[in-house]
């Protein structure tokens, strides 16, 4: 900023304008927002897209699936599948082509609170957690420890807090829940009683969601409002690449659906290992596994809300370990996210992972690298975007807190150049270097656009090295963890998501929940 | 990896298998190499694209440039530019249309070696490093202190064996050389005798050109040598912007321009200080400012190799400070990509630039996100693409070091996917679903692609946490630390950049080297 300001009456003084610039914008004036649109960058060609859409369509007819649960069979047999003598289930393209007449379009997950709901349509983007880590990574002490059920309630909690996570798919699991039954309620309770945003949950057998749907309507308050408003969907491994049933998952799968539960088709194949190793393969794959399941889906109740959840992943092929933070699995999320267009379904993915076991430089790399993909290729609901490390195996909450600032500014990217009259900007252009000061510091082009055009991060350090050195070097991980204290200080029981008292109380009643009462 | 190896006796074993994947592959085949294609992520439609087109033929018409030396007014007045009462000089279209049709295009950025050699035809990509930092960043002691000539050269030599630093333009300032003709000459003989690779230069002064050539003919064996190969260009900031040429850099220009020096036209302005808020705006100026430095160019030799060096940057509006980390910049970056392509012709800009002070979380999304972009949107040259902090400010070797593996990576997105029958892998997949071992782990196809669809990384961590802990739990800047010590450890004497000894001698003989020796 120059010594002398050059506008001191209509700014009000310095002081006056820094503040001014400073405020927070109303939520529909913010430079980025959930549900923005993507389809700038564009990895396969139209005639690729073809190829591969063909490719899946032949896969499903010579190869099929086996491992169909008997009612799955009957399901889908009764729209057309075929099922051969080596117990695989073949699908002629017209029974394909039938259900993706038939798949939920104009697909709205809820929040608990509708201004967290989430519009799938065309190619909006949605950022947020997933995953199934097993350790927490502690970033103070740089070490891993096994995650519990006050681990993943503080990341709801956390969750909640940051604008540019916009939904909470359980990203860990409760490894101090011996019975799965009860880990898989306590997922629920201890999700749904950390944030007011979408959740995602998961059942480990068919047998638990008559449960978990009881639990969900008594925090909606009663199943009419949980099925006029479903606020969890389920993430469902439905598949276990290549090309085969998870028995059990399909169990799980019709269980939800007749719940009115939306559905994460869940289709996680390893290129090189349970998936073809060229990623074009890999693609295929995951494609074809999504459509048996859209098949399954809409023979049991069409336009039911299912997630086209095309996860490919990537395997180290030296080591045969996934490397989730690779410039391939960048390029997988991407491709799969065309192809959720190119059907115009609804449609989700990984992205967001890093294979760096701390919140170091690979991680930032990593996380930028497919969630930016992820979201210029126009992903509706960006998986495992923040705070996974390990490749999937350690979950950081100091990452989570970092992950806002780095997928606003992927939001950043997503929403684009506006190219009018206004930012082109001749007539400010010319005022300035033919009238004006010489430069643009006091414009009140510049003054106006200051916070609708710029995004500013919340923890990224942008001070001169001088201002640096003054504060003492500010460690990034360090002020990510205060914050994290920040945001855990306040009692839980006294949040916008925490459940009435009474409601608590009756579900503490009927479910052992391990969650100390707040 | 299953227990059970799949293929035994075709692989010899899981020992020799697992060697022969971490064999290098001969160049050409390896996953990413210089020069592959950008253009798959274009933010802005062809109809943006007229329309900044317009607007900086109109900007060029209306508003024109100040500043030109007289010697700079005669060369473009005689191409038909006109110098108004206001001393700006003005363009009529057909002038700007003149000089795109007379611009140097095919062109090629030499190496000291060939293997080096730069094609900077259609959208094809490079990665090196570039700026003016004034600090070099200690990142085992976290700390910022002075840049000098030894820094410098150490960063020449680093950059030399990094696969993905396809070009080494000067990124530091040796502030341990008070006077700038020394400062010029040593910066051009740390750089050339730390790197074969193509080189870029600056030049304070007009009156410093000629011994710059001097030593360059001298480093190329004879002048003759050194125009039919010139291994380095020379960086100028031509315009101080808005709109007004830089005085002493255009003597610079014309300097060069006569010495068969390939140039840099380098416009670098902010948005919302020197350039228009509204990031079009920002993109309209850049581009106004270089199609009149190729105006220049072209008028006094047509064809010459010029890079439209569009380099708007970004201030954060709070402070008036640079932020070459934010999303704003990739996407300006990414903008100005796309307007090269336009032209058809040869462009640079900025990526890659950290705000954060240390090689950290932040400094990896931020250099992952404009470098990513920069690649994807087809830019010919990416300048600062490593090692950059403190937006600009601070250099730092470890980063740069780790900028090999981010780089590499978006290296691999930008390659992208390929489809065709192989790729889509139908017969593979049927044959391991219907006959075979139900996983891709042994599949002839994955072997083979393992090493040429894959991208390994040098430093960044894919081990398991229990293998990380095994290892001590090691630190990503640590390692980058060690490996900055083992490529410096050699004798630079030795190095195959290092000059023959009697011109070493010759050059020293005649100018004031500060670096030692070797």
């Amino acid at each position: 900023m120059p010594a002398d300001d050059p506008t001191p009456r209509r700014s009000g003084g310095r002081a006056a304008r820094k503040k001014r610039r400073s405020d927070p914008l109303p939520r529909h004036q913010r430079p980025v927002h959930p549900g923005m649109a993507g389809g700038q960058y564009r990895p396969l060609t139209q005639t690729q897209m073809d190829r591969i859409h063909e490719a899946a369509l032949t896969a499903l007819e010579r190869i099929g699936l086996s491992g169909a649960p008997p009612s799955g069979v009957k399901i889908m047999t009764g729209a057309g599948a075929m099922l051969g003598p080596d117990d695989r289930l073949r699908f002629p393209r017209r029974v394909v082509e039938r259900a993706l007449a038939l798949a939920g379009r104009n697909i709205r997950l809820h929040g608990r609170r509708s201004e967290h709901d989430l519009d799938l349509t065309a190619s909006k983007v949605h950022f947020g957690t997933a995953g199934a880590a097993v350790h927490l990574v502690d970033a103070d002490g740089k070490i891993y420890r096994e995650t519990g059920v006050q681990d993943l309630h503080d990341a709801a909690r956390i969750a909640d807090k940051l604008e540019n996570i916009h939904f909470f798919q359980r990203p860990m699991i409760c490894r101090d829940i011996a019975d799965s039954r009860e880990m898989d309620l306590n997922t629920i309770h201890a999700a749904c009683t950390g944030t007011t945003k979408h959740v995602g949950i998961s059942f480990a057998e068919a047998g638990h969601v008559a449960d978990g749907l009881s639990l969900l309507h008594m925090v909606a308050g009663s199943e009419a409002e949980w099925r006029a408003r479903p606020f969890a969907s389920c993430s469902i491994c439905f598949v276990v690449p290549p090309m085969k049933f998870a028995t059990e998952a399909c169990q799980v799968l019709e269980a939800c659906i007749t719940g009115g539960m939306p559905v994460l088709l869940l289709s996680a194949g390893q290129s090189g290992a349970t998936a073809p190793a060229p990623l074009a393969g890999a693609v295929v794959q995951a494609v074809a596994e999504c459509l048996a399941g859209l098949v399954y889906v809409t023979a049991m109740a069409p336009g039911h809300p299912a997630i086209f959840g095309t996860w490919p992943f990537v395997s180290d092929l030296r080591t045969g370990a996934m490397s989730g933070g690779s410039g391939e699995q960048a390029l997988l999320t991407a491709a799969v996210a065309q192809m959720h267009g190119y059907y115009d379904l609804p449609g989700g993915a990984a992205a967001g992972i890093a294979d760096a076991k701390l919140p170091d430089m690979q991680a930032g790399w990593e996380q930028m690298c497919s969630n930016l993909l992820a979201g210029l290729s126009g992903l509706n609901m960006v998986y495992e975007a923040a705070g996974m490390h390990a490749s999937l195996l350690g979950y950081c909450h100091e990452s989570l807190i970092l992950g806002n600032d780095l997928i606003g500014q992927a939001l950043r990217c997503l929403r684009g150049i506006e190219v009018n009259d206004d930012t082109l900007a001749l007539d400010v252009m010319a005022e300035v270097c033919l009238e004006g000061p010489g430069h643009y510091l006091g414009a009140q082009q510049t003054l106006r656009l200051m916070q609708s055009e710029y995004l500013y991060p919340d923890l990224a350090d942008r001070s001169t090295p001088g201002e640096w050195e003054e504060h003492g070097r500010p460690d990034l991980v360090a002020r990510a963890s205060a914050r994290k204290r920040e945001i855990l200080a306040a009692p839980s029981g006294t949040s916008a998501a925490a459940l009435d008292p009474a409601t608590e109380r009756a579900i503490r009643a009927r479910f052992n929940i391990h969650l100390p009462a707040q």
